[in-house]
């Protein structure tokens, strides 16, 4: 049995069992091994940044790691900018890099890198194996890694030599993690009076809680208390939907933020960071946590937040009837104009029972979370770590941990160009996603922040750089090109019926908004 | 004047002109700077790699630094593969990398990220500019450095404040660095008797010296020493054509290399590495040069190798009249069957004088080079790093670099896909660009790989990764959702008529090559 081998039996009696991949010549033993060694799935992306996002969104939906297998330096980098999401999401995945053999990374082949300088930035942990003896262990420790709450990125990198020798020896067993650890009853009887003080207050939630049952917990702590409840703004997942506790989204702009919570006087962080500013501006604050505000912190992401918010319930005696919650409520099926409303309503109206949504609508989507609150119960994946191109292979992602599932793709034109390739895995992979493109036709989230940071006028050089138009893009064209069946709707009525027509069908669809 | 501001002029008086871009929030400052200053001319492309891979066919064709711009670590990250291969090329590039404001960089906002750490591994000069006292400074230090023989990529990480902040003041004055430095009389004539002792010798040339003039001068030398002249398999530029000198350029797997240069006893080289494998196998050898043989470093790639070679062709007293060129002779128009040879008969047919060829045809293009020796003057460009997706964007920098000149992209599908964005790009700057893609639905190249290094078995895992068929990308599709005018060709008649058009005309085309 050869390194690639021993690692692939190793990863595979871990659990982990598929693999998004663009291989090249240094992976090749890798690839083999999938073949030799049974229980791990090869899926194909065209670019490495489809590769990642799978990962991330297999990730969110499964809370286990998928692996991927990617090619030296060039190969990381180009699905770097999805891991920086995932890292962001706190998503596990186990990264495998194929390095150069040890012997030939002095002769600076051309592509020679140094890969750990720019794994680092994207990865919790990095290891790379120079010794075949040694590569089962450090799979199992990306395997440890990964699944280290609250999930973590692992990159392994693995030189060709090492995977071609023998003697990688019998693959390690696999031992399961010890569980997030418990927060002490000194912290939560701490916070359980200082809510219950009754001084303003914000319990701010992230990660893990945002479960149907941590957001239950929330609610009702909450109402009980006279708290007010609110979710991170991009949060790797939240449950939402009718008989779903109610809870408030942060907005995106600092200075909402700092609106929202100008008379809180103390905050409760669950898994969540206290709110900054996604962006600097001129003469903004970064730090939005109003002055002579004081923080407590119930959970840290690492830790047990749904054993703590029990915890908590308790302590404070939150009944279980102050739990409130959406009510059962869709918006009329529109008709007429399509715009960012309309769009909204017709999603609202007709998205399934137990859909998957990835988000990255960005400008387009104000209104589909409120359209959206009272549909059928359902999964919210946001863009964590504010770089475009996550949503398509999210979605890619979310669909193979769960087939069983609608996954709907609310994309903003701009940034579906970032990852345009993995309409082509939705299509091989037969996988049911609909994807939703807003074409407006520029980078409109530009034309905001332009403003924002104080700039007055659009010149040329500025309108060029922002604008989508001149040619527009057809993505009808281009979902047909790699194989994705696809339509375009200019009136309300139209996109009713071809979502309609998607979320009756199963298998890859785009439908092309037009703005 | 604000930091952009002083930083844009600082580069325009310096000789930027161009900054090819995909910018986010933290760059506004800077695009509008684009806009206040004259001269510097802002190029979207729609995804990183995109921006990157024109910075470096710019610098390929011009021996200027283009600027790029990008926003913070992902937006560095999506163009790293081709900042990789610029690196290899010893392009020179300005890279802008927009950072969050130096005090919001604490508060680890969802785009904070290690930047140097990731720039670090594909840039010879990098720095973060903390200080807006400092922004003009560092903007002429990046252009040094870009400039620094023979071409370099330089890194400024630029936060968003010092873009924002007054008090830059003037921008320095930009102050022409030393040529490249000259190679010494004792190395040139220790070269020359060296040359002159007889013993089978190998010129092996790189970089500079491929230009008209350096081949010459290498070919000259070559005959009357009776040595062999070789360029690098994967050559920044390579000047090639009818009444052009001839040179053999190494094969791209190691054992052909060895087996070409078994006899040798001394190499001189010419800028360039002595020969390594590009991947390193079981039981084959990465270092290529024979054992026993000597090499001698004629110019190193920092010095002026175009002298070295005029003052060694003078010490070996190299005769004008030794000079061996490229006869004038075009292949015949090809007919019938459409396949790898038939396709490179036509483009060796059919390209006008002066064409500028963006090779990234890695399989199917082996019978590029000997069909197109003998046609009129053209520059070739080659996969320098070996990270795919450069052919595309490659085009769109040479054709905005030398817009009087045709530009034909010989474009593997599979490389194709991970930059397939550049086609929009050409579309909006209206580049006379003809890109043709071969249709071989696989990473051909990974099929032989797979071979290669001792795996026999192609195992369903195996073939899922190296086929690009089910589905069948429709490049055609893919090109008009774009913008580009795009015909499919399947016999040899149809490529001819397709081609003899796209050389008749202006503006962007594509053509796909079913294979």
């Amino acid at each position: 049995m050869n390194g690639a081998e021993s690692l692939v039996t190793s990863l595979v009696n871990a659990g982990v069992n598929i693999c998004f991949t663009n291989p090249g010549t240094s992976e090749m033993h890798f690839v083999a091994a999938l073949d030799k060694v049974d229980g791990m799935r090869a899926v194909l992306g065209l670019f490495e940044g489809v590769v990642t996002g799978a990962a991330d969104g297999y990730g969110r939906m499964t809370g286990e790691p998928a692996a991927t297998l990617l090619h030296l330096g060039p190969g990381l980098g180009n699905g770097l900018a999805n891991l920086h999401n995932a890292k962001k999401a706190r998503s596990p995945i186990i990264n495998i890099i194929g390095e150069h053999a040890t012997y030939h990374r002095k002769y600076n082949a051309p592509l020679q890198s140094d890969i750990q300088s720019i794994a680092a930035p994207v990865s919790d942990w990095v290891k790379t194996c120079d010794d075949p003896k040694q590569i089962t262990k450090h799979g199992i420790e990306a395997v440890h890694a990964a699944l280290t709450p609250p999930g973590q990125v692992a990159t392994l990198i693995l030189p060709a030599d090492v995977s071609w020798s023998d003697g990688a020896g019998i693959p390690e067993k696999f031992v399961d993690l010890p569980e997030a650890p418990i927060v002490s009853p000194k912290r939560v009887a701490e916070i359980a009076k200082a809510l219950q003080k009754g001084d303003p207050s914000a319990i701010l939630m992230d990660g893990a809680s945002l479960s149907e049952e941590g957001l239950a917990l929330g609610n009702r702590i909450a109402n009980h208390t006279g708290a007010k409840l609110y979710c991170d703004t991009f949060s790797r997942r939240l449950a939402r939907g009718a008989g779903r506790a109610k809870i408030s989204r942060l907005p995106y702009f600092g200075e909402s933020i700092m609106d929202k919570l100008k008379d809180i006087k103390q905050f409760i962080l669950v898994g969540a960071k206290p709110p900054v500013s996604f962006f600097a501006y001129p003469d903004k604050p970064s730090w939005l946590v109003p002055d002579g505000c004081t923080i407590h912190t119930l959970a840290e992401p690492s830790q047990n937040s749904i054993q703590a918010l029990k915890d908590l319930a308790a302590a404070v005696n939150a009944p279980e009837d102050s739990l409130a919650v959406y009510e059962q409520e869709r918006p009329e099926l529109p008709t007429g104009k399509l715009d960012i409303t309309t769009a909204a309503q017709a999603v609202g109206a007709l998205m399934p029972e137990n859909a998957i949504i990835s988000d990255e609508s960005n400008t387009s989507g104000l209104m589909f979370l409120p359209m959206t609150k009272g549909a059928p119960k359902h999964d919210w994946m946001f863009l964590t770590g504010g770089s475009i191109g996550q949503g398509l292979p999210l979605s890619v992602g979310a669909s193979i941990a769960c087939p069983d599932r609608k996954v709907i793709c609310l994309e903003a034109d701009g940034s579906a160009m970032y990852t345009i390739q993995a309409l082509w895995t939705m299509a091989r992979e037969n996988l049911d996603v609909t994807t939703i493109i807003f074409s407006n036709r520029s980078y409109a989230i530009l034309q905001v922040e332009f403003a924002r940071v104080g700039v007055k006028d659009l010149g040329k050089n500025a309108n060029s750089v922002m604008s989508l138009n001149s040619p527009d893009i057809d993505f009808v064209n281009l979902a047909t090109g790699m194989g994705v069946k696809a339509t375009r709707s200019e009136t309300a009525d139209e996109f009713v019926e071809q979502l309609s027509d998607a979320m009756s069908e199963k298998g890859p669809r785009l439908i092309e908004v037009v703005l």
